[in-house]
């Protein structure tokens, strides 16, 4: 029994720290006060410092980090961060049930506690092939695994509408087997948000204004605040939190890259940005924390008292979210290395020849280019007349040629045209593609481009930028093309190294990786290139690349 | 379609009225807002008056009204409790697992919603014979029902202390299969209820003082507010509810007899004491619909807006609960006749002659009297010498015989004295009689007693009062011995009717029968007399009548 005293102990109840202590025994808190009765075996003297619990991001994906999830799971103990709930809808796509397993299995190995939703959503659409596919048959035996909490972000507004019958399973199937369920209601209006209702959606983490916040809370739902790497909403949702609706709000990360998660943090960032506003900090550390626990519905985390797991943050000072020490499940987080790495082979299937880059096109025809627009992962449809030579298209600074190929049955690949990566020479490529994760490149030449295909797939996946046949970068997603193996502190470096070598071979200022693996998603507009072609999301059909 | 417009609704998150509108489907509320949308097939006008959700119940025991399930939905549902969370563990004690099926089939008759909670004591002790034995093993296959919410008021804290294996396995498997635990902590100091909250049990109904519902709220515990016809103890806590903790707080009647209910109300009555009290009128609906759905993990009840049952209350003015209309299920809930009740027949199996009654004592010898305490379920231990006549007991004004009879395999009985019934003839005699509901008579002559005892025989059970052989006073309780098929008006005149009779032939004036129902419950200090004989508390064991 480890009995921690002269403590200022978060009560999130009453959002007050109350001077007093805590009994920790088998993971769990015995006891929150004084006792005459109960012995200690151990004593931490506090000496006076602020003990608030574990902070809980409510929603995100391990697989943006780049990092397999027990190496995440440093990072985040790091940050005083101890729970996370993941939707594991990435590396699904690439291997379905087979990718399920993995994460679970893997996430065991972690320092903090992963709870997985499973992914209501594989695959995202018809327009990309993907590595599988989950049907509520597939998803329903997962429910037996103790950290599955039920079904993530119901994302397909229509099939819900509509009634289609495998999405109404999966809904049923989680309510089933008492868990719960999570919403993506980006851009639903109030009365789509109450058809999420009625089919027992409880929260949502797309809401981008104070207007989006108030229809979720009138709806009946918890707003997630969602600030990441990709979308960043914190700032203006931080308005619509006031004394009397706070229970609702909690925070969440969706999507953190390595060097994000390194250089600014995990949901601690979103506490200190939420103290900055003028939240009160008690205030902060339970939005962060139990109210995370209360939308997400998990039970024995997020409070400090009788009960709950012993996961918890001591700082010094109460207004800066500083951990001095972490807790979780009663032992003080060492910096420890992870235990070796399950394996997850997945061969890339894909064949892909140089003669494959041809892309006819006479000087006087207009193609339809993707515009990149440098910080969104939306773009522009441009129909105009680009480079050729010999009746081919060929780069410049502008235009550069871009490729998706599909990875997992060999079933073709597509070509297009890319307004804004500012490649001048050499290629850059990826297996980092929302939502099917197929090859994605771009290049200036295509010698290049063809190294960068043959060079991620002597990976098995993962990110290279090809400066010359002499000089490639890379860094290897050994885990389905979507996350290493190694150390944290390694994919930070590898990150590092690609970042310079790309700036050999461009001056655009925007993280083009992140960037490019939004081009190949059909459902964000305006013109985005998929395995099967070139996707016009006004049209909502594939067009020809040559107008 | 129904669409409810001119209403002030109350938001239960925020706990303000708001003046907006309700559009209702299949039961459900389908958005709470105004729609240029949704069209109405049916519009209620509400005229400005103010709408909340229906009153929840959080912890309570259909048998102690006398009513059957369906029966006294009926009068909850006029008082606009719309839903309540029932422990039958006293029909379980009598008929097991045959009497869960019963109240879960007949409940389904009811116009509210009844969830029901596994009894987690059943046999309550070992100083009694009760109708059944209810292992984990037999509870387990009931959490497949819906209405089932998890398992009921743990009260064996020796059990829980000692790692009683049933005891944990009746817990754990509420918890596996997701549902709730109850708690019944009286009088357990604040470290035994760290016990309990180890184990994951997250009420408590017991807590009489201001300071017990503190030491449950740093527990982690909800407080369930008791206001009943046996224990009535909210006007010792309101003043331990404040605004950052009332959200722990909810309303619970426990038990309340017929007339109780007929005459003061349900949890309306306690509602309406906490506005008396001081509480606003959006504080006191709010501790009496949502918190009591937040204490008891019910998920789709509790609250006005989306995706929530249209259960609901019309008030005329917001400062008195005086419904106008009360709907459960998007329904306006008339006063309509129950359907049929099922049948469950549990005959009396004991055989008992007037000799049975025959008590030796003589006149200088002391006897271990059971001394009433009126108002209170404790009784007095005297031990003095009793009137006396051929060297047996006879009964005066002052004492009285006693006898418990078991009555399901006819196992025997044994005879007490009873000071404080004040009978002068006759007798009276009930199978209520917690927790075993054996049979229980006082009397004044044995004849009298033993006419009692044929006659609750003939009628499967139930009360009656026998003023002499040609005058004798029934309300048959068929189901049971505990509960009456007969509609509640009928069985509120029988029960008026044995209190005038019980006047004829006694002068107490607090309820003797609510009195006699607790006689033969052991664990209750001091003196009590089951079908195995007079049990000390003190002692601990049971003890000779004649000292």
């Amino acid at each position: 029994m480890l009995h921690i005293v002269n403590a200022h102990i978060l009560n999130v109840f009453n959002q007050t720290f109350e001077k007093t202590e805590l009994w920790i025994e088998s993971g769990k808190i015995y006891l929150r006060g004084t006792s005459s009765e109960l012995v200690a075996d151990e004593t931490y003297d506090a000496k006076g410092q602020y003990l608030v619990p574990g902070l809980i991001d409510a929603h995100m994906h391990i697989e943006s980090s780049l990092l397999r999830p027990a190496e995440l799971g440093r990072v985040l103990a790091a940050h005083g961060v101890t729970s996370a709930v993941a939707d594991p809808h990435e590396l699904a796509s690439v291997s379905g049930t087979q990718g399920l397993d993995y994460m679970l299995a893997d996430a065991r190995k972690s320092p903090v506690r992963f709870s997985f939703m499973l992914p209501s959503s594989v695959p995202a659409t018809a327009f990309e092939h993907a590595g599988a596919i989950l049907q509520a048959q597939d998803l329903e035996p997962f429910y037996a695994q103790p950290e599955v909490n039920g079904l993530a972000e119901v994302m397909d507004y229509p099939a819900v509408m509509n009634g289609d019958p495998d999405m109404l399973r999966k809904i049923s199937d989680a309510k089933k087997h008492g868990k719960h369920v999570d919403g993506h209601a980006a851009g639903l209006t109030r009365e789509q948000l109450a058809v999420y209702r009625k089919y027992g959606i409880t929260t949502d983490h797309e809401a981008t204004s104070v207007q989006e916040a108030q229809a979720r809370l009138d709806a009946g739902m918890s707003v997630l605040i969602r600030q990441g790497t990709v979308e960043a909403d914190e700032l203006a949702l931080l308005p619509a939190v006031n004394t009397t609706n706070q229970q609702a709000f909690s925070f969440a990360t969706d999507d953190k890259s390595v060097n994000d998660l390194v250089e600014h943090g995990s949901i601690d960032e979103s506490v200190q940005m939420a103290i900055a506003a003028g939240l009160s900090p008690e205030q902060a550390y339970s939005m962060a924390s139990y109210h995370a626990a209360l939308a997400e519905r998990l039970t024995d985390i997020g409070a400090l008292t009788d009960g709950y797991y012993a996961d918890l943050v001591v700082l010094q000072d109460k207004n800066h979210f500083k951990p001095q020490h972490v807790m979780i499940n009663g032992a003080w987080v060492d910096e420890q290395p992870v235990e070796t790495a399950e394996r997850h082979d997945m061969p890339l299937n894909f064949t892909f020849n140089q003669h494959d880059l041809v892309l006819p096109i006479q000087a006087n025809q207009k193609a339809h280019v993707i515009k990149v627009m440098p910080h969104h992962i939306t773009t522009e449809h441009e129909i105009t007349e680009v480079p050729t030579k010999d009746d081919q298209f060929v780069s410049d600074d502008v235009y550069n040629k871009m490729v998706v190929i599909e990875r997992y049955h060999d079933l073709g690949h597509a070509l297009g045209i890319i307004n804004g990566l500012g490649l001048r020479k050499g290629a850059i490529g990826q297996t980092v593609a929302h939502d099917s994760h197929n090859v994605i490149i771009a290049g200036a030449d295509d010698t290049a481009m063809q190294l960068a295909a043959d060079t991620l797939r002597d990976m098995q996946g993962g990110q290279v930028v090809v400066i010359d046949e002499n000089h490639i970068v890379t860094l290897p997603l050994e885990i389905g093309g979507l996350m290493s193996n190694q150390p944290y502190e390694q994919v930070y470096e590898r990150v590092q190294a690609l970042k310079n070598a790309f700036h050999e071979i461009s001056d655009i200022n925007f993280d083009p990786f992140l960037t490019l693996s939004f081009m190949a998603l059909p459902v964000i507009p305006s013109l985005k290139l998929t395995d099967q072609g070139l996707f016009d999301f006004e049209k909502f059909t594939f067009i020809d690349l040559v107008e």
